[in-house]
């Protein structure tokens, strides 16, 4: 019973809500598709909410597996019990999750591979009342699943290595990005990435250096197009000529330094809120959401394309 | 004598260092094209050096302006006199630019732009030798200028009104985007942004939290292609659902906090050094900027296309 059986892959997905319906769209148009695809939610008129929900992802009724053929599961032992993959996106809620986990062990096969979708409770707090707490992991995506690749796996000290590589290889084989994170850490790592610089943002925001729109657009003709391609420290070793990362620091360090040393610390309820979250407002209203993934997925086919052809100059497989 | 004339537009570079021929390299390839462009250097050679360097913007031999029409100038005077726009991207050293400033003004039209290419040293400290200190503006580019879109529009508390915005409309003209920055800050804001992010990706590689290249394979597949297409606030934003900004702080604000009190504050010369910049040579040697850059105008294409279509929706010419 591997997850990666070339025959049977049997995936049950525990919460409906965003993330959950976001990776079923994942898994229902990503091959190798799983054969069967279930879904657990507790909700009242669960069935009808998922099927409606999971159609609007698909506007072109062009889902490659029939949104039809997905089960939906109001009982958790016969979501789970015939499972190689229980993916939960339920509530952040520790309590909630610690009990979830232990019940699922009961039922699940033993060498199901149990995925947490939390972008904040480490695995080693949710597997506190589970008997083998070698078992869970955590496969952080970002938002929206469907479409981003970054997955970050976030093991608990206890999680074991066979997880961690039976889980890479899923994801790899679906062309997606699963990044081992070697340390439980708080917020794991790219939304502490991106919350460092949106500290600074608020900061520049809330000083009158430039409005919330202004900085969107700064990020949006720079940085942004620029980490697509290349992050962050490969782009400041490649602006350091031959000398690399280090003669980038050599060059302008000094100027770095100075940022760091005047970068502002704001804090969540300091006041800067009602100014920030009116602009934000006044300029964005709501934001068309198909439309940013529409242009998003543009870019990533693009990204993926190229990332194709180097692989496949490289002499890999792709 | 409008920088803007239809007519005629004489633009003279001060200095052909990388910045200053990757803006050669921009105004020989984008309408409305300069009537004549100049270059003025004081290196040996510098003729040779600069056609032979600009050739390699244009590997097609497709300067749509022939680099043999670049005028290369090793007198001042001469080089300043005629000019609608004058740029300079020399040495980031203050006494050369305030130098140099005061002599320009010397000899320039007095309606003539004058802008700073610099990454650190404002306008207010290089114009203090000026006699009219409203003409200066610190006109910073992400890098590549030929390619990335942002322009940091950094006046002094003295530069005019009336020099910001025909500098605006220039780069308008261009398909550019030049954002006013509304105070003299330390960096500018571009740099600022992504230097703490920076930070905390040092951190995180040095605690042993992620490698670097795992840390910016995260932001190529996450927050990269993101930001590309909507900037940090607008993300959250739209994040937020219908509630918006405050209904992301609302939702995930525990988190963001708990981020931000968890962040690393590594300083330049902590001791981090040797390990990140190793890591970095070890995985990328020397980066491909011409693969590099090659990428990145195959996305700024995809967002200059959709840009165009939404300024055609909404009824704006393109």
């Amino acid at each position: 019973m591997e997850a990666n059986s070339d025959k049977e892959l049997r995936i049950t997905l525990i919460g409906a809500g965003t993330i959950g319906l976001s990776f079923a769209a994942f898994h229902l148009s990503h091959l190798p598709a799983p054969s069967q695809l279930t879904i657990y939610d507790t909700r009242p008129n669960a069935e009808e909410y998922i099927r409606d929900n999971l159609t609007k992802f698909f506007p072109n009724n062009d889902a490659p597996i029939s949104i039809s053929d997905v089960r939906v599961a109001n009982d958790l032992q016969e979501a789970v019990v015939h499972a190689h993959i229980i993916q939960e996106s339920g509530p952040e809620n520790l309590p909630f999750k610690k009990e979830l986990w232990a019940e699922v062990e009961k039922h699940a096969n033993k060498n199901a591979l149990l995925w947490s979708s939390t972008s904040g409770i480490p695995a080693s707090r949710q597997a506190q009342n589970m008997q083998d707490k070698s078992r869970l992991l955590v496969v952080h995506p970002y938002n929206p699943p469907h479409l981003m690749p970054l997955l970050e796996l976030v093991p608990s000290p206890e999680t074991s290595e066979d997880v961690i590589q039976r889980t890479q290889t899923f994801w790899r084989a679906r062309n997606r990005v699963p990044i081992h994170i070697h340390k439980e850490t708080t917020g794991f790592v790219a939304n502490r990435l991106a919350f460092a610089l949106l500290r600074e943002a608020v900061h520049l925001v809330d000083s009158g250096v430039v409005s919330v729109s202004e900085l969107d657009s700064i990020v949006e003709t720079s940085m942004g197009p620029r980490w697509a391609v290349a992050g962050p420290f490969k782009s400041y070793h490649a602006g350091g000529g031959t000398a690399g990362l280090k003669g980038f620091f050599k060059n302008i360090g000094d100027t770095v330094q100075a940022c760091w040393s005047d970068a502002g610390t704001p804090n969540v309820g300091d006041g800067w809120e009602d100014k920030v979250f009116a602009e934000a407002r006044e300029v964005y209203g709501t934001v068309d959401i198909a439309e940013r993934d529409r242009i998003t997925h543009r870019l990533l086919s693009v990204l993926e394309e190229e990332k194709g052809k180097k692989d496949h100059d490289n002499g890999r497989s792709t």
